[in-house]
C-alpha cells in the first residue's frame, strides 16, 4: 500500500486533471470531491474515480473547459447549464444562488443540466447542511435497472440523498442508490469470480441470477421491491423531464457503448429551517436530536457514521491506496 | 354484501360525521376522502375509516369544529394550523395558496400543523396533479417501527407519496408506508390467526418473529433495510421538527394509549413543471410518457393502476361493503 497525506491526495488529483487538459475551475472542483471521497474512505468515489474521469475525457464524453451558465429560472429555481462539463463546477456556481433563494423563499430548487456526473451526492448535500439548510438530491444514471415486475433495464441506479444540519455535530446525511446495490459492487464480484446474492439482479431472460456477468448483461433490481422501483421512477421524472434533461435510457443511448460517466441532469431541493420555524428554530432543531438519540440509544447507527469515523482517521493519519491504483494514476501523468 | 352507489357512500359518510357533531366544513372534507377511498377500493381508507374517526372523536382526540388558521409563512411556504381538527379541512384551506405559491416561485411547501391524520396521501397528491403540479407528501404516525439495526419502536409507518401529472391520463402516483407493510395488515393476520412473513417485524426482545401479536407488541420493521430506515428518519425530520410538529414518538405519547389517529403534522412539496421548463413544458411532459411506456411495455405495472381500474368499476357499478361494516356504520347514526 502507498501512504498519502490528504494534501498529497488533493495535489495528485489536481495534477492528473490539469495534465489531461481540464481547465483550472474544473481541476479544483473535481479534485475537491475526489479528495473528500478519499478522506471519508469511500474508495469508489476517491482517487480511483480519476481513472473514469480521464477515460470519459478521452472518449470525448466530457468537455474539459466547459464554462457553466447560470439561469435565474424562477424566484425559487436556479438552473445551471453545465455545457457538457463535469457536474462539480456547475454545482459550485449554482450553490450560492440556491442558498440565497432557499433563505428568501423558504424552499428552493437547483437544476443542473447537461452535466457529466460521477460524484457521490453526499458531498453536495454536505455543502448545503453547512449553510444550515435541509437538502435533498436526485439524479438518474445509465439504464441498468429493471422496474419491479419487469425484466428489462430501464432505470438508472438513481441515488437519493438527504441531509439535515445538526448543531455542533456532523450532519445527518444519507445517500443511497435505489438499485439493490451499486453497480460497482456487482463488477467487483465479477472480477473476483464470486457469486452475488439473489435479489441483486436478473439475467437477460428475466430470471433471478447469482452470476454477476449474467446480471450485468441482464438487469439489476431495485431495493425494496415495488417501493424502491417507485422511488427510482420518481428520480427519473424529477431529475429528468421535469428539468428538461435526459432519462437513464436516453443517457445510455447518448453514451453509445463508450462506458463513460452518465450525461444528464440533477435536481437539488433546499429547505431553510429558519423560514419554516422563525424564532422557534433552535427549539425544534434541538428536538430533532431526540430522534438521533432514539436511533443510537438502541445500538443502531446513523447513516453517515462510518464516513465520519473514517474522516477522523484520515485527517489524522492520511490514507492508503494500493500500489496498482497508484501506478494507474501515475500513468495518467505521462 | 350491501351494494351502494358512490353517491350513497358519500351521503352515508356525511350523515355519520354530521350526526356525531362535526362542523359542516369537516363533514364535507372528511366525507370526500372517505368517498374517494371507497371509490378506489382502498377499503382501509374508505367507509371503514369512519369507525376510527368517530372513536377518535369520542376519545377526545380530535376537535369536531376546528377552524384552521392559514399562515403565510414565507414566499414559498404556507402553513395551516389545523387546531386539532382532522387534516382534510386544513389541506383544503391551504391548497389554493400552495398552488399559487408553486406557480409563482416554481417550488413551494405546505406545512399542516396540529392535525389529526388518517387519510391516504394519494388523495391529496391527486388534487395537486390535477392542478398540473408535481407533488410529494410526507407524514409521521405513531412510533411502531424500529430503525434498521435497532430493536425498539421509534419511527411511524411514515408514508411517502409522489405524483406526476399526465396529459389525458390519470396521474402517476405512488403512496407507500416506509414500514415493510401497513400496521393494519399485521392486525388482519392477528385477527385471522395467521402467521406473518419474516421481515415484517420483531418481538419485544428484538428477535425476528412470524407471530402478529408478538410483532404488534414488539416493533415493525422498515421496508428495504437500512435504506427504508433512512427514508423513515427523513420523514420524521421534515414532517416533524422542520415544521415545528411532533415526531411519531411524541404523537404516541400524546395519544396516551387511547389508540386514536396520530396527531402531528404533514409536509407537502409542490413543483410547477411550467416554471422549470417554460415553453418547453409540453415537449418534456411528452418525453416523460416514454418512461411509463418503458414500464408498462415490459409487463410491469404503474403504482396506481389497481386504484384506477377499481375507480372505473366503482363509478360504473357502485361499491359493495360487508353487512357487518354496514351495521357498524348504522350504529354510528343512532
Amino acid at each position: 500500500m502507498i501512504a498519502l497525506t490528504l494534501d498529497e491526495t488533493r495535489t495528485l488529483a489536481e495534477s492528473i486533471l490539469r495534465h489531461n487538459g481540464f481547465s483550472e475551475p474544473h481541476v479544483k472542483a473535481v479534485a475537491e470531491v475526489v479528495w473528500a471521497g478519499e478522506r471519508d474512505e469511500c474508495a469508489s468515489h476517491g482517487l480511483w474515480r480519476l481513472l473514469g474521469c480521464i477515460a470519459t475525457l478521452r472518449n470525448g464524453k466530457v468537455v474539459a473547459d466547459a464554462e457553466p451558465e447560470l439561469i435565474d429560472q424562477a424566484p425559487a429555481i436556479v438552473r445551471v447549464d453545465a455545457k457538457g462539463g463535469f457536474s462539480q463546477r456547475a454545482f459550485q456556481m449554482g450553490t450560492p444562488v440556491l442558498v440565497e433563494k432557499a433563505r428568501n423563499s423558504g424552499i428552493a430548487a437547483m437544476a443542473i443540466n447537461h452535466c457529466v456526473h460521477f460524484s457521490a451526492l453526499w458531498s453536495e448535500i454536505e455543502v448545503l447542511t453547512e449553510a444550515g439548510l435541509v437538502a435533498m438530491a436526485f439524479t438518474p444514471s445509465h439504464s441498468w435497472v429493471a422496474p419491479a415486475g419487469g425484466s428489462k433495464p430501464l432505470f438508472g441506479t438513481n441515488p437519493i440523498a438527504f441531509g439535515w444540519p445538526r448543531v455542533g455535530k456532523p450532519p445527518f446525511i444519507f445517500d443511497f442508490a435505489t438499485s439493490a446495490v451499486a453497480r460497482g459492487e456487482i463488477q467487483l464480484h465479477e472480477r473476483a469470480g464470486k457469486a452475488i446474492p439473489l435479489g441483486w439482479g436478473i439475467d437477460a431472460d428475466g430470471q433471478p441470477s447469482t452470476d454477476p456477468s449474467a446480471v450485468l448483461n441482464g438487469a439489476m433490481l431495485t431495493f425494496g421491491g415495488h417501493k424502491g422501483s417507485a422511488l427510482s421512477a420518481m428520480v427519473e421524472l424529477i431529475a429528468g423531464p421535469l428539468i428538461g434533461d435526459l432519462t437513464s435510457v436516453e443517457s445510455q443511448q447518448y453514451d453509445a457503448g463508450s462506458k463513460s460517466s452518465p450525461y444528464h441532469g440533477e435536481l437539488i431541493i433546499a429547505l431553510d429551517p429558519k423560514r419554516f420555524l422563525g424564532d422557534a428554530v433552535d427549539h425544534h432543531l434541538a428536538r430533532a436530536e431526540s430522534l438521533f438519540e432514539g436511533i443510537q440509544g438502541q445500538g443502531a447507527r446513523l447513516p453517515s457514521q462510518r464516513r465520519y469515523d473514517a474522516r477522523e482517521r484520515s485527517l489524522r493519519d492520511g490514507v492508503k491506496i494500493t500500489e496498482k491504483l497508484y501506478e494507474d494514476l501515475q500513468a495518467l501523468l505521462v
